[in-house]
């Protein structure tokens, strides 16, 4: 099959193989599949990650051992857990010690005519859902996760530093909690795609007021940390989105003084982020900036990592 | 009067002026002050503070527009707000935007013979309670914080990393409410110090179990930090006790993987740590590694800086 491989260098695999059907896994028909940041970063060595690329996708069952499976269009959580350990007992497989990620870590993934996950990891995709919308299942749900870990109020003041693909969908997330969100951002064209919901967006040189309840750094960069300590309020709350920002100088000493909470967050559960896809009809279809078959993997790719471009897909043939 | 100042160095002055009696505010006069590590940064430059050092106090109260002060045995908090803004009305003052504090920001300290504070701010001492054990009220309470922020269960595996003042007082709280509490610290006298209610210890070399359910860094170092997250469990909260990892190179990737917590904590409720103190009857005399008149208060300062030694105090004449 065809199948986009990171080995040394990006490639197009015309004859990789098809994955096989095993025990509890389901082989689904990728129908989309997006470019997100993190394969950007994989392309350049991040997690020491070989094999298929993409952990965005949505498709349809083409085999599981559970006939009830066969034929739904489904979108799948990335991380396949053990389903042995007190982790998945706990329903948090997302953090199994022995997990694997789908495109990520240990697992091929998505930007192929196929790809495998266990059958539990599967979300069916409501019939309104357009695969467009569906496709968004996976960032959604990582925005979602916020709501998980950090109890948003109505009345919360919230800011969220970075107008990329994840910054917008946090934003819009906290907007079906909060109806004061600011979202921060250097793009205007960008931070102008975002507007929803009454959404305040502010530019560069344009200065932002201190003291939000709730600030979401998904800058991935060391000065995002940094602004977004400032413009946290004492004993407020600053989640972190983006491992990106890594090994890096930071002064956490405002953290101390003004005991602020920085909580680390990753990815979310599905049942959540479709639920926001369909309840709040959230617009992430105009998130699209391209859009390439997968013969033409590698210029998406290249497109993906322009300035100013938001989410690209990849649309397998079929 | 007599006071130890800090003024580009630090100096013994005998001469100082004793503070006036202003409105809402009592005079103290100072029976015995502890020695803290950020007297010790202060020496070398710490928040640019300049004025009478010491934040850690037991006295008796000399002036006080109320006379049913007058005469009593005081311990005080350290932050001395402005009484009036949102953070004072919810009970936040050692927040309040507008506030000086003892001995660090904008207001004389307690090494001297007599200091001044909000009446508010002062907490009677109980009458079973000697001088020297009432003295650790300030970090005994900065300590308890961490109760105030975490929800502790009895259940909950608890690391502190650090055999400092700090750190032990820190373990020991912690034992209030949990049964399963690791010191981690390299020096093995201070370890000892640190036995009480079945702590356990672990030295240089002595491999730590990772997976806690909290960690709290009182290292005041970055390798302490970056220790903290490995041995930190998914979803688990690390608190951070110190501004003194400041301006460093961490990797704080591990954080959003893990999706762990950090929660930077400060000051205390005096009230929780008089009441640790005489309930819980935590061992804090052992702390006291030795004492001097305010005379050789310069002296004090060199011993309390000296490897191995916890806490020095400094004793007021009369």
């Amino acid at each position: 099959m065809k199948a986009l491989v990171y080995k040394e260098r990006l490639l197009l695999d015309t004859n990789y193989p098809r994955p096989a059907a095993r025990s509890g896994w389901a082989v689904i028909h990728v129908r989309v599949a997006g470019i997100c940041r993190t394969d950007i970063e994989l392309t350049r060595g991040y997690m020491g990650f070989q094999g298929v690329l993409g952990h965005e996708f949505v498709g349809v069952v083409a085999d599981s051992e559970d006939p009830s499976w066969a034929g739904c269009r489904v979108v799948g959580e990335i991380n396949a857990a053990c389903g042995r350990c007190e982790w998945c007992a706990g329903g948090l497989g997302r953090h199994c010690p022995h997990r694997s990620v789908l495109g990520i870590a240990g697992l091929d993934g998505c930007m192929a005519e196929s790809c495998t996950l266990p059958v539990t990891n599967l979300q069916r995709v409501p019939d309104e859902l357009p695969d467009d919308a569906a496709v968004f299942t996976e960032p959604v749900s990582a925005a979602a996760e916020i709501l998980e870990q950090v109890p948003v109020r109505g009345s919360d003041r919230c800011v969220v530093l970075g107008d990329g693909k994840l910054g917008i969908l946090c934003a819009w997330v906290l907007l079906t909690r909060s109806s004061d969100v600011t979202l921060i951002g250097h793009h205007p064209e960008k931070l102008q795609h975002a507007q929803w919901q009454g959404l305040k967006t502010c530019g560069p040189g344009e200065d932002t007021e201190a003291g939000a309840d709730l600030v979401v750094d998904a800058t991935g960069s060391v000065s995002g940390l940094e602004e977004a300590l400032r413009l946290c309020r004492p004993r407020g709350t600053l989640v972190l989105k983006s491992t990106l920002a890594a090994a890096s100088r930071v002064n956490l000493a405002p953290l101390v003084v003004d005991e602020v909470t920085l909580v680390g967050s990753r990815c979310g559960r599905f049942e959540e982020g479709l639920r926001l896809l369909q309840t709040h009809r959230l617009p992430v279809q105009r998130l699209i900036s391209d859009r390439f078959p997968i013969d033409e993997g590698l210029s998406a790719f290249h497109r993906a990592g322009e300035p100013g471009v938001l989410k690209v897909l990849l649309d397998m043939p079929g």
